[in-house]
């Protein structure tokens, strides 16, 4: 029996990931695609890759008909979520892929964010998205957060490194590189290929990158202390992928089993052989995450190394796996196409 | 019931996109590999990206047991596969991915690939790839020879108007871009990250490209006259696909008619409405091809742009989209998965 | 002595790379920048690669002193630089790098651009700023129009072939392909390096693109009569070059032959043994224009080919050439520099 | 009066860079240009891009002579530079570009190398090429030895700081992105355009970078006690420029003044404003080196970021200044050309 589904916000990068990847998906069914500003147009005139689907036409959020809708992807920019996701109608199951529901806590949404939450009522409902941490909340939740991508990338490398304590919490270091998607589409100078091929460059430096939150959130969930990471970011002349370089205090070897241990039944999650790292590539357009840990001529220091493709395991592919779960469909439907590469 | 499949030469570009579409792939399970220089190693050693795949290890072909194979995918380098192909037994039906038996004629291959053929005796036997147009046959054979990537591309924007008779025959000249991965896995000077960043640079100037030998043979035969185009290849800083710009005489409208009817009922051949064309990355990872037409300012001029991705509809989604014809199976089967984009 | 310049509208990409030439250059000195978007602020603010240099900061055009000084390269937008160049004191010498006073004729500018020329009695007066074909025009001029840098690659491959009768005139095919620094520093959806990344695609299609009216007005003067060639233009991956492939009708050893003659006590115009092409990279961040010519299989058939630096030969370095000449100096000063490459 | 120049291994990158400089240097005179692999050949048909200038052609370094020669530059690959520059005439100044004297300890050589070194009596003699920290030394020198593009850009950032102890000299952490060309112009897989578009991939991992030799001989030597850094390098999907990533622990605000004092007076070398970073493109194809200090929201961190072109500060350009110095030039000659953006 196919699920009916709708996706707000679809003419984004992350909404046309979501079509791409549904779009082999064995039970889910696109029934409605939201773009406002391109309202009326087929999809294909949006994103003409999509060209030999038979899609819906756009419409306006106001025109949707929620009736006879299973779950609808939320895929819409920051700040304009809250807005909308409080009037769907509460039979219909949400996954909320922007960053507006990702913090629990009001005032840690107002200092990243810069304003007041005005769904407050609403954040505490919402369960936080990384599938592998939050499997059983996640199946039977009406609203799930989608988490930022970076941050997932993070948290997969972290996550069982903090719960276990094998790794100084005082001092992790984060060298994240993003590709350029992550920003979304729209028009930005720095984001030109004129300005970033054959460069990178900085950007939220100095512990301002609005994931920090999350990483807060989380990691001193897990803890069960205050813990605060150093992360800096870089952008790439790339246009999907996220490598991101860990610098942590505690025993490589040990470090590498901890992370063997905690996915070793995770299908998306794949921990190298010791001395192994990933390259960003090598998940390119899958719901695939890969780590490496490595250890230094400096004895005591662990390098670990994680990659995922921001669209897809980093968001669009992590929202796919929670809608499994939270309409009963395996884990993994829609979600095997293995890496593209080169 | 699953076919028993075999990958000869998995080593290189089309056989790690060979492994990647059958992963996902309903009825085909990969029973060998074979990689004479990496023999013993693992697939994920040479491919990391396939890490999450249960697969054989590498083997050389003299280790390889035909036994139980239903088909064998030959992706061998050029030359190589006509030493190799003979020796396979006849119950066990063949693709072969290299340039060794695109040309029926043994002079015609003794022109363009500067030596006499070593297996004249089954240049004849095998069909030629191109699905659309050699369906029956392929359905019915043996032994079929996948196409160039360069010249399916340029197949699919002018077969149907050859035929048709609605371009000028004797002025067809292919502007064609393509990507580095189509001249494989090798390290050579010119393919370097170093020397093609921010850089386009021609090959096979003046009518010398190999895939002008399919090109002459099989627009030749479509004609019922001698045909030769004029092609000028350009290689493109970027991994995969191909964009092919035609400029033929005829009309603008009566073209795009024509290539309309001639596509209307295939899956993977989409024809835009008259005066869009086609992107690069608008089919990327895909067995998709997108051909747009335009006329320009000049009256009798048409303007024909066809795209695909060489790895896949260029070459490993074309052959499995034939092992589907040539096994019974539905013949999308394995290769719907929507392009990757952005 | 040095030459008192100033650059109006030096925070676009033409604007920056004036700076980046006239730094090294013996004879000019930069005394007024101007941007009026950014004025008040310091050059290494907007381009912060000029950081090492003295320069004024940004100030708006209406509050430019013009007293003492003896050049304006006037790098606006289009459209804006019929604006302000009227009010330019008649003994400053003005080099526009606009497209607006490229075209001679008013009705023709109108088609182009969609609108009315606001300041056609300066139309007639602009010399058109190629330096290798109106070098002595240049020298004794106060105002000269820089032309379109497409136009410009083409006009180096195609005006001493039209002149001396040796090609088809009425079968001129041009393929274009260029990097993105050509369509400026503004921020648009389609030059974000998510969306060109890997991909390739076509602009101004079907003979509308705006520098056709240059290669309209100049070839046909050449020819003495009326000369349309078709020409398509590809954005590629890349930041910054031109390679243009023409396709013509003509003898390719006559028309290697006449470009040798053509070219031969040029400094910056290299015309490649015959059947040799060059590529694009060959020519980068410098002022060379470097042509190659083969011919092909289908005889009387020849394919010439051209490349150069938008920003630099297509631009701000044709400017400085002109610059040198309107000011009595050495015509190659500050424009030495070798290619960058890789 | 002009300085007759040769330049031994002239066909790889920093030879090419070396010509490319050199073409526009006031007094220095390229004499010879050595390429054993390419003998006979002219610069131009390795480099395509070199073609306006007046050149010797390559020679072997066997028919090398001398005579008349003022310097020799010296950029033979690894391991072969021991061998040839023992032989150099001792009137003849010398600048290794390759590693082979960059440590002084035969030790430290065997160790990184893995090989015993074959000219151990002139590895004492080789004065390491760092211009603003061996300026002195450099301009009496008859020998220098090039350093390690990495090795220069980490020494720019920390030399400084661990010379006024303003930081934990046990925890340096640095994340090194580096373009292509710094692996040379040798046909590897791993640096193939195919592999490394839209990819970072990490090598040398776990302190094993032959760099880190030079960062302990010279980091210790300026402490005065043994200095490990912690070092993680990662191949970028471009072909120039190095940008560093320093995680130090420090005082920001005093690791930025600090930084400021040491280079007030370089030209080269600019500090950005407190919270400012560089991006990698800001000094491309120059002799430029930036860097930026940023704190954290965790006190008492500091991240140092570090820009350079590797072939042009890093290697060639380094080995012009230090020409400059040996033979009594300006510093400067011959290097200020501005970088090129975009």
């Amino acid at each position: 029996m196919p699920h009916n589904i709708a996706i707000l916000g679809a003419s984004g990068y992350t909404g046309a990931e979501l079509v791409r990847i549904i779009a082999t998906h064995p039970s889910f069914e696109i029934k409605a695609l939201t773009g406002d500003r391109k309202a009326g147009q087929p999809m294909s005139a949006v994103y003409p890759h999509l060209r030999h689907l038979d899609l819906p036409d756009l419409i306006t959020i106001a025109d949707l008909d929620y009736s006879g809708l299973d779950l609808v992807f939320c895929a819409l920019p920051h700040a304009t979520s809250q807005a909308v996701i409080p009037s769907i109608p509460k039979n219909v199951k949400v996954i909320d892929l922007s960053a507006d529901f990702r913090l629990r806590d009001p005032e840690a949404y107002a200092k990243w964010y810069g304003k007041a939450h005005d769904a407050v009522a609403m954040q505490a409902d919402a369960v936080y998205g990384l599938t592998e941490f939050y499997r059983e909340e996640i199946r039977g939740a009406r609203f799930v957060a989608g988490t930022g991508c970076n941050a997932a990338t993070g948290q997969y490398a972290l996550v069982p490194l903090v719960k276990a304590g094998v790794i100084d919490l005082d001092d992790i270091i984060l060298d994240l590189k993003a590709a350029t998607s992550g920003a979304g589409r729209s028009a930005k100078e720095h984001l030109l290929l004129s300005e970033l091929s054959e460069n990178v460059k900085l950007y939220s430096v100095g512990g301002t990158h609005r994931h920090l939150g999350e990483f807060d959130q989380e990691l001193s969930k897990v803890a069960g202390r205050d813990v605060q990471v150093q992360l800096t970011p870089h952008l790439l002349p790339a246009a999907r992928g996220i490598i991101l370089t860990c610098y942590l205090k505690g025993d490589a070897a040990r470090v590498h089993q901890t992370l063997v241990d905690a996915y070793m039944k995770e299908t998306f999650v794949k921990v190298l052989p010791f001395g192994e790292v990933p390259q960003m590539k090598d998940v390119r357009a899958s719901n695939f995450c890969h780590i490496g840990v490595v250890g230094d001529r400096k004895p005591g220091r662990a390098t670990v190394v994680a990659v995922l493709d921001n669209l897809t395991k980093g968001s669009s592919g992590q929202a796919v796996q929670n809608a499994n779960l939270m309409l009963d469909e395996e884990e993994t439907a829609g979600l095997m196409s293995a890496p593209v590469y080169p």
